[in-house]
């Protein structure tokens, strides 16, 4: 699903920047003789590629961010050419943040809560009329104002800059998420079904780190780590 | 203003095709594994070129139609490889209709009413949940059922296809429209101002062509059409 | 020579999808104003890979199609826009294979049978001239109606539907084959020369998973399974 | 047409490169590791740009040529990057004719008999098993050793070459052609249908310079060139 | 020529950002995780494009400006996704001079002076290190500090500003440059051959435009203008 | 720093191409109606990558060679369509040295000398004028004639062909290439100032790969071998 909530996470970004949706009125495109928006997408993982791939699409300047440099290199390779990728540090992100139009979090790390990368006092330095889409709220969020919102009430603004936290983004495409967690989940549901979990787990690495809780102990070291439990290694 | 509206087509159709805007729930640009949408641009002029470079940077499939050949050539030089140019009658207009998940009404004809291209009946052989944005509302429209709406109440639904009418849709985005405009028309305004309209438009045949009215006398021919009145020249 | 397979299998359906070849006298590539062809392509290996990007080169709309989903992912980042991934169950190559003019076979598993994808009661389904090219026919096929041709006599046609299905395909393209296996094989050459078998194998797994027969034991689990023989591993 | 026959040019050139069929055994896209093959076009009119497009979309490497600089600009603006432009004249012909794997004879003057571009002692430096295909042979061709054949026997070797040169070549693709055919066409017929003739020329060039004998008398200067008869200019 | 001189313009401008140089230290192009560098080009015409189209394949964020609006729409449909269009006018030249580290004055108006577009108050608003190169100088130059220098002495510096004003920059790649202008010049020189000038200049209006002085009259208006002479048109 | 270097090598090169510099008079990218450069890359690692990524940019036509088939499958799918992968063995460097008008020698071993693959005798053979640049001098450099050399008398002349072998290239951009150092070493700096360097090492297998001497020992066995010294594995 992360793929449907990196491609929305940009067309909800244009909406909400239009002027009835209290956004700066910006056109992330641009057109013929007008520059066209800046988005930054932090993070460069399944979530912020789909993203950059469609703010480029659009048009739009963009920068990716990630802290690992051979996806960067691999981004670099394959994106746009109106993508540019920056190396992300408490630095990078606080000069880039200033110049974006629209702001991606796309910060997830599975089965833990996102860091924080832009603070309260961040949102001072934007520009009014800015969006925000932290598509990591499920998990907190890497935005420190971020607080999950609904479709039917979508938006908050604080200082001036407009917040989407829609949780279950994917949702609102229901077709298309649909058939693109099929495709995810079903070898796995096969699979589990045809050998029964242990053997599953055993065979296939995916599924092992899959298993949250085994006889109720925490067999997952991130949801361990997350609510200050004990972690015990699965058994098989 | 033309590219403007042409951008900004997409981004609606994009967010009305969401299910929560009564949409199919289709994810425009598709996510690896899963087909992207089809998207139909009725009208290969600036307004429709930019509504297919858009739909075509999301990620979907583009089929762009109008009725000049040599347009089509060279759309087809210049778009990115998933639009595809057809040659725009009767028969093609129903045919990719009822494939199509967004359908743009990109016709419009200076000073004269839009033909209407798609009929009530036509309505009926689309998907359900599919999305029309008609930009040629401000001149009737190419969609038989498309009456203006506004960007307070933009949508309303005929035979389950979302209808997007909104007139003066440029306004939403009214930062990027503004600067638009003024490259627009600075040179024009310019003009006139040094040499007044008459020496104006005998320099320029584009200010001689934008003279609607002279002391009293209609003198574009195809306002004069559009309410059978009686076209006289300008005279200079 | 899976690359060489790969691309020669598009530029041969083409060829055969013209009247005098008994296809469906369509352009793959279609013209301004004229839709293209559709390309269906079952495997995003490295035949399927090039298959997709020759069709892609040609202008026609190319759908590709892989059970993993990682797969699908590195190629929705490097192909052209022409080109959507889809994930490949039953369901979707009946759905798809309906739509094509041209079906590339392109499932090749190393030492086993293709898998049958496409059966006898499909070809009712397709469109009449349409063609099926089956790269993997050395391996039996992954079309239940495929059987070996040759490049004197290349095609026979099952319900309507032209297939090629020749065995050994590179040799039509000697010299660029020659070349490319020069290139795939030396190394391995080389260090078989300087080392001997056992050491070459103890040294590059590559050498070791191609050591087939051992002292008169099968040593490929894919071999020995598809002769219903015993499979030991190799002793190095 | 043109675009049709422009396109289908290249892929009878790629076939006809085969061994069997007595080509030099190139696959003109290459694979990863060897060159791909070089391809020549001459003329950067719709057959030509249209060829060229297909041969950069196999992924060989393309020279197109051309005496109107303005065209080559244009080109180089819009051709992918594998396609290069070079002034055409006799010298860089005699040059990149024997650095060819296929030639595409593209240059065809309305009504005119094309220019010998290609003299029959520019074969012998030619690369043994190369290919010509002359689409301008309805019009005489601009390849000296040039003569019609036909779809049931489409090619002839002299000095080694393989040339193609089958009259009607969209014959071959007929679904397509019919479309394309009828784009171009259908409008220039409702035009004489609604006003005859005389109107239909006054108020259309197009349709004027398509009249090549009225009253007996011949109204196209190129046609009464070829045949060495007078001109006479067209009465409405 | 000017093709030759805009793609240069980029390569010097490369060169001479280096620090060895005095310029500011930057690779134009960037690297994965370093934004590239600004390039402003002023003018889109032929030599703008061309500098454009080097500077965005060199990796750098460009932005081509030009008075003329449909130039720019022609430019964003045919230009890479990181070059962007821009008005040009005082207040967005003054704006985006700040944001380069590299400007091309690309504006050639022929047979007269060049515009100043950027003025020695504008030097001060600049990055350190930042580089001019004025391709234009030899008709004065669109900056007002510039002035001509040669290949073997080719830069100075004014307020930090490094300004390359090479006059007859093609001459430094002699063999390319030497191509280009005998494809440009020789048509014109075969027609004034076999025709006259009389003759040629009546049949070819490029060659009309041409004639600058004719039986000692001025009859080419920007020349006429540019010395404060009377201008009266070719007689023929 | 390879990513940096790669992309100098190319602007280098096309500067010492120029006339003045003692260079053939080409430029890289030629212009519509003359042939671009032809440049060969040796080596298909981060700095051969990186050059051949600029000199497609630049609109050179480009080979790259690797001995990795795998590497030359994935810069297949990445580069832009003027980038060319030829498998790298002597007699395919051989005979592309001698069209080439700039070399890059990119082949860099991590701790070792380069390998020699352009020998003395090649210089003969190659176009005069042409330039080498060979980024690995700081290993020795993989051309028999290369010697290091400064920014400040960067080039020198074998047998007519230019060779620029500045050691610390990056110097010469050094804002850039402090950004991309830093981006690059940062994360390995927090690792050992927060672990010290056993710990390090036995967390992270690329620092461990980086300790080339402990304790007077050689743990590093390229740099064992290139000094002819006893290798001893890493303690921990």
């Amino acid at each position: 699903m992360s793929e449907v909530a990196g491609k929305m996470s940009i067309q909800e970004g244009a909406k909400y920047l239009e002027c009835p949706m209290m956004g700066r009125g910006i056109l992330l495109g641009g057109v013929p003789g007008v520059k066209p928006g800046e988005v930054l997408v932090l993070g460069g993982g399944v979530v912020g590629t789909n993203a950059a791939k469609v703010a480029a699409g659009l048009g739009a300047r963009v920068i990716i961010m990630d802290i690992d440099l051979d996806r960067l290199r691999y981004l670099d390779d394959v994106m746009p050419a109106n993508v540019r990728t920056v190396h992300s540090n408490a630095h990078t992100i606080r000069r880039y943040v200033q110049e974006a139009d629209l702001v991606i979090g796309a910060v997830l790390i599975p089965g833990a809560l996102c860091p924080v990368l832009i603070h309260e006092s961040d949102l001072k330095l934007m520009k009014p009329g800015a969006v925000i889409v932290d598509v990591g709220i499920d998990q907190g969020g890497c935005v420190a104002t971020a607080r999950p919102t609904t479709h039917s009430d979508p938006t908050y603004i604080v200082d001036g800059v407009v917040h989407y936290c829609v949780t279950n983004m994917p949702g609102a495409v229901g077709r298309t998420s649909t058939f693109a967690l099929t495709n995810a989940t079903l070898p796995y549901a096969l699979t589990l079904a045809n050998l029964g979990y242990k053997r599953a787990a055993r065979q296939d690495p995916g599924i092992a780190r899959g298993v949250n809780i085994q006889s109720g102990r925490i067999t997952n070291r991130a949801v361990a780590e997350t609510f200050g439990m004990e972690y015990q290694p699965l058994e098989l």
